[in-house]
């Protein structure tokens, strides 16, 4: 009987910019009764863009200065990731436009998925359910063992949120965490590494879980893999650009690295073919943050801003752009 | 140098049988300065079968009533696995004859690789890396979304060393365990349940790590399945016999179970070939418990052991044959 609910009247609202390409979906339940969304194809949308506010940046769509260009009166952009790397960050600080992030929403589903897929390089899940399907087990018998993670000295890189999370799920299995970030916290009880390198020397997997920045890019180069040595594993669930995937397949294919778990690619969607072939690899399409039950955090997220912007109150998670 | 290093002559230590399936080694270093390994190939085994006090059952080699047959001595069966169902318990009861596990060894192996099947199948490691090497993350899209690990309800069956580290290791990724086993173990905050019945109907996913006995066989039948539900998860690092494979296949194949992680099988290396195609099945090809770091536990396990027969001192591991 949806022709008998009475339709509600939000021109009323402030408005925010949906920012989205083509295939990132924006949900109407999203709206909610304290802002009116507005896309491009919106008739209202001439009106409008000229005095928008706020941009609400839908999954990874990139943001450029061009696209800044057409509201000249935004104060806040509001991202939905956890990750804001394709948000044009230095170009918001010379406008001093404010930019949030999905904050901790998906910090929980990240930690999980590394901590699995180290789990799964580690104890060979992937490559080993491969081999059950390919009827190989009863002809080929046992499948060769895999490695025991306790025990294992996990270094971390970008003690975050999602870091965190990873450290405090793996303390159980017995691994000794240790870490590099842009700040010690002194809070927490692992060891500091101040460059990646020493922590590389003293690790046998490294978790990549930082954000991406000029400062991070290739934070994982030839001379970290030499470090991390034959039997070493990296787990990337951060970006495609925090590790030089050329070095990585070349160290992996010259059989120097122990293996890798990977859910970030530089050139997504392409994913080296070299690795196709190698069971001490587990491949990941880019889906470490992503679950139905994360949107609803990420939602909350939003809508905090959103409430907390129009009603001149601190951002819930807004990104620091002084770095 | 090998021929310069002496030889030793351990002939005046005790004596204990290796039964073992030509397939199952017995590492020659495994023997220390505690004992003679026999075996029936040994020139020795007819001087010593009839005075044998010790038998080691090496893996998951079955000893029969016919095999206790060979050796009236013997006091001892020195057990190197975590479950002990291929060793005729009943009939070692029958004798008088003291029965030992791996105890401890293998748990912590068990328990990661639960989690780990956990986290695949809610995840959907194995199938989105086969998704990545069929090539069909640029063609075809974004892989589905899994489903998140927090806030699932956990039910564990068999809260014994694996089934304990299990929770152990779930806590911290904010899921909520609740158990049954033959007894309430009151110093642990879990929620117990007296039958698997009310375990399943209260559970998201359930955890088979019990041993395989005449009152588990089957433990997980069709009214556990129905229970548990249509986006209900069933891992299985127990034993095949645990679970009511022809039920399983048939609720996988009818959609009535959202997925399951299997490490073993009824009738194993065989594996049902209606699960081959399913993406919401993990097949692990029973390599749950092992790892090269905890054969050198087991080792530690077995020699205590024998080192504790010998010498008439409580064993380490010994095997309740009352129930």
């Amino acid at each position: 009987m949806a022709d008998l609910v009475q339709s509600t009247d939000n021109s009323h609202l402030p408005v925010a910019i949906i920012h989205r390409a083509p295939n990132f979906k924006f949900s109407s339940s999203w709206a909610t009764d304290i802002f009116t969304p507005i896309e491009p194809s919106d008739p209202l949308y001439p009106t409008h863009r000229p005095s928008a506010r706020v941009i609400i940046v839908m999954a990874l769509t990139p943001l450029k200065s061009e696209h800044l260009d057409l509201y000249p009166s935004v104060e806040c952009v509001i991202g939905t990731t956890a990750g804001v790397d394709h948000i044009d960050l230095a170009e918001c600080r010379r406008r001093n436009i404010r930019v949030t992030s999905a904050g901790d929403a998906f910090s929980e589903d990240g930690a999980d998925y590394a901590v699995g897929l180290l789990i799964d390089v580690l104890r060979r899940f992937s490559a080993a359910d491969r081999y059950v399907r390919a009827g190989l087990w009863p002809v080929k018998g046992d499948y060769p063992l895999g490695s025991k993670l306790g025990g294992k000295r996990v270094g971390i890189i970008g003690l975050g949120s999602i870091g965190t999370l990873v450290a405090k799920r793996l303390e159980p299995f017995g691994c000794t965490i240790a870490y590099s970030s842009r700040n010690r916290k002194s809070q927490l009880p692992y060891v500091f590494y101040s460059n990646v390198l020493d922590l590389a020397t003293n690790s046998d997997t490294l978790i990549v879980c930082c954000s991406l920045t000029d400062k991070t890019h290739h934070i994982i180069n030839s001379d970290v893999l030499t470090a991390l040595g034959n039997r070493g594993i990296i787990v990337n669930i951060g970006r495609g650009g925090l590790v030089d995937e050329k070095e990585l397949v070349k160290f992996l294919v010259e059989g120097k690295l122990g293996g890798a778990g990977l859910d970030v690619y530089e050139n997504e969607p392409e994913v080296p073919k070299e690795l196709f072939t190698m069971d001490n690899v587990v491949l990941s399409p880019h889906r470490a943050i992503l679950t139905p039950e994360a949107f609803e955090g990420v939602r909350e997220v939003m809508v905090g801003n959103l409430k907390a912007f129009f009603s001149n109150k601190p951002l819930l998670s807004e990104v620091n752009l002084s770095d």
